[in-house]
């Protein structure tokens, strides 16, 4: 073995400081062949985008469902090569996924760090002993992913962090009533047993999670935090244009005094939701003592109910872990009281497949315009076709797209599978649901070229130049 | 019960829609009392980051160490709040470390992708399987966490993902040598049961690791890309200033013909490497059949040894897992080939905590400059000092950074501990490694007002006008 290596080894250090290996090569077959030598074009010119490139868009059509379809999010993202299921509940988030989620991990930032929330990143492994100390070891019966390690320690795989969270402030030791309120919040995996996972992402058994938890000096204070989380849930649900109700909800297991549900109205929903006609009342069901269509707060407006998709869920948890784990903070007058808490989450894999399961039509995905894996998709004429001096100014577009536009810069793509029609090109763009699709064909050629642009979330069709192109694209939306 | 919730309901909803609250507010003490309302600058001004606000290096001083410090990085880190142990090998990641493992993620994507790496993400939780599939469910051992789910299916949390991502592309029905080469990474938390975790985050069992897998046509082209990541790590460790050493490796479990690591040399490395002083020749200890000082490759040169620790290992694969999942594309001839595989990892926690091992004094953190939490702190004179009136100066310094140096926003902190001397801030400021520490005191009040820079990551301290202070600043590299 060990010549083998070497000679392996020298070839490959003789090539260490050749040109860079463009994403795209050619080759003519699976032999071992000599590699056509890569090109020499700059790595720092970031690539253009190919649709024929990207992982998996490119094989819509030969990608199989998996199992039972139960929601059209999930029928639509397995469609799209967004995401793969490995085990029930699991999935493969595929990389316009990731893009997304990335997207969204970037608002949610923005919106905690604007109310003063500090990310931090807590481990997925959790001592049995923090979850006895709460009693939830018990509790949480089966839902708990439990191990052992390998010195017979037993662990389970955190579905959310108030032992954990709480006994780390706790072990702090001089925290002041200065630095509260103090707000802590990540975005991580995490993990619950789902008797009967279903509906693609939208109820896992592995998932992204943002939880906060708040630390105040006083029932007051505490209630102030809570509220401006609530307001920046409401802030964030907005930015995304996506209807959020916000209702009274149980406290479940998690415990704690107050609670609340941000619910997207759908129909595959899981949860019943009421919301009054006349005020601002509005509850889960299962948080009323009797069914009742009549407005236990206003008195005079009636209920109407419909089925929510939970998003968000906010909890005053009081002294509940705080006590438990003797989590103080020193007051002004120097001494140790227990500290007030609440906890928040937010279900990041979760608003992302709510969200195209109720903006998406039964053909094609319609993402909120700020989580679009991409931006725009350029296609241009069949190649062959009598419009295929079009295809250059195709080029120029993308080109001129990132030189004009920086922000849309790794946002557009070129479908470069000019072997396909445009039509078939435009059915798998509105399948991805690329907010804007611009086709370059015969108005392209004509004295005052002229380009189609599909806005995909409102149907609409525009026929622009590329001024009013440049234009409408200067004014989209990113993160 | 339903009553008293429905009030405090009511009260919160009342402030739904007040002035949002701000990071800082004041309370007097612990007990139940109305909160100081939360005045009502907006939020969109990003707050200045204060840093007794800051979790958690306002409590220095007071963090106690937890167990046995193995190593200056591991001493280092707890004691500047970056990182808090829960239990053996399993870390909180506090928000400072975030930050600059933000920034490390943003590194590594920009240059996985600068080669065409796609990113994805795949779950840590994999069957039992596919793992038995490749026979590594027994080859691993104990170094393998393994659990139940409810149905009592046997799963293991994923330590690298080799059999994941080859049965994800097994499973594209028509991937094309056209497609090729397929270059997919993911940047995720990984999973290993030590037997003696150790030194901080070099040596954990709950860790962030970025693992690339590369699928190519032929052997040649599988070297092409095997080289152009490996000079992408290159290209990596030099972004990062840091002295990185690619030596020719052990394929372990793995697998595999060909592996390099890459080692960063320091003192409390677990590896032993030999460099020759006369040709490019260097390797793992490991890799030799026999203890050796002369160089097997160019025969005159002596081999030099010294300790590494590893922060990135590159495989060529072949078809070893392909083979097992029958993993292939489609030729030009149209016929199914056997694709070839290589996979790369870079130990993500564990690069931040090695540079911090190799730059670091025993007194203090010094970061890769990319890489440091915070670029700058502005360090305005103490309450009642003589140079009190130097305090407003500091407060205008840190907004004309603001203003002037977009990209230095989110980057500079406020020490407003102004209880505290200029000297005690300053040892903090030491400790945490700042790249630029701005004392505002004294000078600032002369006739040409000057500011004292430290630079600490030479020592070098300068006085700076303000122009000055803006242009040196102003070159600061941020990611």
């Amino acid at each position: 073995m060990e010549p083998i290596i070497n000679q392996i080894r020298s070839r490959v250090f003789q090539r260490l400081h050749r040109a860079a290996v463009l994403p795209r090569r050619k080759h003519s077959g699976c032999a071992e062949q000599a590699a056509v030598p890569a090109t020499t074009n700059s790595r720092k010119n970031k690539p253009t985008l190919l649709v024929s490139r990207l992982y998996q868009p490119a094989n819509l059509r030969d990608l199989g469902l998996q199992g039972e379809m139960t929601c059209k999010s999930q029928r639509l993202m397995q469609q799209a090569g967004l995401i793969y299921q490995s085990n029930p509940g699991c999935y493969y988030y595929l990389p316009a996924t990731v893009r997304s989620m990335e997207k969204l991990v970037r608002v949610i930032d923005q919106e905690m760090q604007g109310i003063g929330g500090q990310k931090l990143d807590m481990p997925s492994l959790c001592s049995a002993d923090l979850w006895k100390t709460s009693e939830r070891w018990d509790l949480m019966g089966k839902e708990l992913f439990r191990l052992k390690d390998r010195h017979g320690a037993d662990y389970c795989l955190g579905p959310t962090h108030e032992e954990a969270v709480t006994t780390l402030v706790a072990h702090q030791a001089t925290l002041s009533y200065r630095q509260l309120p103090l707000l802590l919040y990540q975005i991580t995996r995490k993990f619950r047993d789902e008797p009967k996972p279903k509906f693609g992402l939208l109820r896992g058994r592995e998932f992204y999670m943002k939880d906060m938890y708040s630390f105040d000096v006083s029932e007051e204070a505490a209630y102030e935090t809570y509220e401006s989380v609530c307001q920046a849930y409401t802030r964030l649900f907005a930015r995304l244009r996506l209807r959020c109700v916000q209702v009274q909800a149980d406290t479940g297991n998690i415990g704690g005094k107050l609670s609340h549900e941000f619910q997207l109205p759908a129909d595959i929903g899981e949860d019943r939701i009421l919301v009054c006609g006349n005020c601002s009342f509005s509850a889960n069901v299962e948080t009323l003592s009797q069914e009742t269509s009549d407005c236990p707060n206003c008195k005079t407006g009636k209920l109407e109910e419909s089925k929510g998709v939970e998003v968000g869920h906010t909890f005053y948890l009081g002294k509940k872990y705080s006590n438990i784990f003797n989590a103080t903070f020193s007051s002004a007058q120097n001494k140790p009281c227990i500290v007030e808490m609440g906890c928040y989450g937010l279900g990041v894999t979760r608003i992302l497949a709510a969200a195209i399961e109720v903006l998406s039509t039964e053909e094609g995905i319609r993402w909120p315009g700020l989580l679009a894996p991409y931006q725009a998709c350029v296609v241009p004429p069949k190649k062959g076709s009598k419009m295929d001096g079009a295809a250059v100014l195709a080029e120029e577009l993308v080109h001129t797209l990132g030189e004009t536009l920086p922000r849309l810069r790794g946002e557009v793509v070129f479908d470069d599978r000019t072997q396909m029609t445009i039509g078939k090109r435009l059915k798998d763009a509105s399948r991805l649901g690329y907010p804007y699709v611009i086709v370059v064909g015969q108005g392209a050629l004509e004295e005052t070229p002229r380009f189609e642009v599909i806005c995909q979330l409102t149907g609409e069709t525009m026929f622009l130049s590329k001024d009013g192109l440049l234009d409408l694209l200067g004014r989209v939306e990113t993160v």
